[in-house]
């Protein structure tokens, strides 16, 4: 079999990079070559837990694959010969192609130290459906759940499963949940949103054994004190698949990721890299980070899919600004950039602007929600570094408008220019739009020091 | 009295003005002077015949200006001279002023040759608390409506005046409602979910004259038919409020309205002029525009705020994107920059590129909404030029981050490479996320022809 593009992998980057590169180069042959007879939406996963029927629910659909014209194979790749351009398969299939794409995703990661981890009824949350579905039979009958890791995908799991009324409690090793995504003055809202929620939470606390003879009974911490448990969700990170690219002679950094450019091409000029399984650097501090996120993985599929054949330096990847969001309860969370805790930390000299208004107008409205808006502004040039948002559901895409000024390296100044559209129903006030004040307050400082 | 900062008018455009000057130059002493005792929130004003129970609930509240220290006046300026700097009001006091922002508004324009438009139950809607309440308390009563006028104003009145049960018609001169914001195939979309909503449609339907003796029984139609009618909304677009400073000699544009230029500095080196009452001018088109909006209005004000004392270019503003947002049912309508029929009325050489998506994912989710976005986009460089969405409650932020893609003269491409956050229960899907389709649907164009 032949083909001009191969993309291996299923998910959103796979999808992005391939459909994307169908668009910019209409007369080469896509395949798109994945295990999975069926792929998860990746960050809809742990809605199966709760807000969801069941997995089906939550299938990524093929249609925009298959519409674009691109071939679709169910089998996995187990060897490259990158000299002879060949993808060899478990199903005896040879691939012959030009130009290759890996998007070959992650796994989760168990921490090499964390005894018990194997026990029955302790769970990992990998990108696969059959075993997500066999998670899920189970867990209908385990009441008491410890979460190691309070993390996004452990913060949600927690709140979702809480939704079917199990016990949960969330061990995080960090002063608190979501840390690394926000502040501590924000990520203290969210826990304060967990536990009204029944989400139960020990912070500043290490794990260190799953305990139990077959199953899973308890959970040990650092401090000596054992928590019942009747299973454990380990969502303590994950790590990027890189065998395949690694057996075949391609390069990985020291973070375990393949080595690419900013337009994701390996050090082999025909194999790209996008999402998981690639290297990440950060757009603000330019340091190597081991981050893992659809708005990334997506952006790197459209520039590897961009340029596949003729670069083009307006078409390139400058970092990732680790953007995203998340909600529980009606109330969400979002960030972009880097934190102040961050940016302090790397040495930024930086000002802050933060905040307080609400999402609609005026307030007696129904449905009306607090929206908090804090900004990380260096100091010198009034560039915007980061965001963190709370607030109603227009807080998705508010941090896309903030990450969008943070790409653009915008300042402050630039955003009090700009224009910003309101309604009542929509949005906070055009008087005290919160990004604006906090933007406002932000250039005071940057201004007068 | 003396004051560094006179702010005349007490809405929008004054309110950010004054916080964002007093913010700048702390150390001057700013005055708001309004003749209004209540604000109303300008556009929450709609909501207060339907969604709201009356127009206390839209009070724009006074903290955030006596908060930040500026001095607040209830009085209305009855004249100026700029040579003494002195300002004049009903209430018989002197106000000494070093620098003046004109923020004095607008008010209902109604047609000359429309008879009929001083019968009781005429109303016009204006942004006066007091007006506002009689014309709620007469509506009580009356049951048949008909609105004169399918702009965003009209749309929204007869929207909520139907949610209170009134047999409401909208009249439209041209083909669609909301036909200056929209391209025919959204605002055929827009019409569609307010006729299912019970709101009536004459379109293409010219108005000849309101009907009644003393008070209106009907509409005479262009083409001779009478429409019968209780009370009748006159939405036929607004007048800037100049008279005080055309009286003081300060110049006003051929559309009547306080010419400035792009620090909203009116030819009087000292008096700025800001909102409904100011000079608007296209961002793309660059031809002058009667636009009113208070995304443009607030952008002015804080423009002016900015540039009272020190110019910078950084501050400046480039003309109106005329960005907004509206919603009726579950369903809203947002757009910013030119239509496709407006940029090649203009003679712009454009492409477009429009996809139809969903705002959470998978679609599965609970009220989940289909997502629409078209780009209306340069075909030589593929700078965006105007951007049009349908969808459920995020399009009011989603237009906001394509508003600040077109004022900041982004291409398809920097939309293409851009990080955008996705999370089930905010946004679209990652893999088809409607901005991005649309982006590469529109960049195939602009490289390809």
């Amino acid at each position: 079999m032949k083909t001009d593009v191969l993309v291996i992998g299923g998910s959103a980057a796979a999808i992005s990079a391939a459909t994307t590169g169908k668009t910019f180069y209409p007369e080469k042959d896509f395949l798109v070559l994945r295990k999975e007879e069926k792929v998860m939406v990746p960050c809809g996963i742990p809605y199966i837990f709760g807000t969801l029927e069941n997995s089906d629910q939550n299938v990524s659909p093929d249609g925009g694959l298959l519409k674009a014209g691109i071939q679709l194979i169910i089998d996995e790749a187990v060897s490259l010969d990158l000299k002879k351009k060949i993808c060899k398969t478990a199903g005896n299939q040879e691939i012959e192609f030009d130009k290759l794409i890996l998007a070959t995703g992650s796994t989760p990661k168990i921490p090499g130290w964390l005894k018990g981890a194997e026990l029955e009824n302790a769970f990992t949350i990998p990108k696969d459906k059959i075993h997500l579905d066999q998670t899920l039979k189970k867990l209908e009958t385990l009441q008491k759940i410890v979460v190691l890791g309070g993390g996004f995908i452990g913060v949600e799991m927690a709140d979702e499963l809480n939704k079917r009324d199990k016990d949960v409690t969330i061990v995080e090793i960090l002063p608190h949940a979501l840390n690394l995504a926000f502040d501590a003055d924000l990520s203290i809202r969210a826990e304060e949103v967990l536990m009204q929620r029944g989400v139960k939470l020990r912070t500043n606390e290490g794990v260190k054994e799953v305990l139990g003879k077959d199953k899973v009974t308890g959970v040990l911490l650092n401090s000596g004190e054992i928590l019942d448990a009747d299973a454990v969700i380990l969502s303590t990170g994950y790590q990027p698949n890189v065998a395949l690219a690694e057996k075949a002679g391609i390069k990985i950094n020291e973070f375990g990721s393949i080595k690419v450019n900013e337009y994701m091409r390996t050090e082999n000029f025909d194999v790209f890299a996008v999402g998981d399984c690639a290297e990440k650097f950060s757009f603000i501090t330019r340091t190597l980070k081991g981050i893992m996120l659809a708005s990334t993985a997506c952006a790197e599929g459209r520039i590897a899919g961009m340029n596949l054949y003729k670069l083009s330096v307006v078409r390139s990847f400058g970092g990732t600004i680790a953007i995203f969001c998340t909600s529980f309860g009606d109330t969400s969370f979002a960030a972009a950039g880097v934190t102040e805790n961050l940016a302090k930390e790397r040495g930024f000299d930086i000002v802050t602007g933060t905040f307080e208004g609400i999402d609609k107008h005026p307030g007696t409205l129904p449905d009306t929600h607090k929206q908090l808006v804090k900004l990380i502004v260096a100091r010198d040039s009034g560039i915007i570094l980061g965001g963190e948002i709370i607030g109603g559901p227009s807080s998705g895409e508010l941090i896309n408008l903030i990450g969008l000024a943070i790409e653009n390296r915008m300042t402050v100044e630039a955003i009090l220019t700009s224009q910003i559209g309101t309604h009542p129903l929509l949005t906070a006030p055009p008087t005290a739009y919160p990004l604006m004040k906090a933007a406002e307050i932000a250039a005071k400082k940057h201004i007068f020091g």
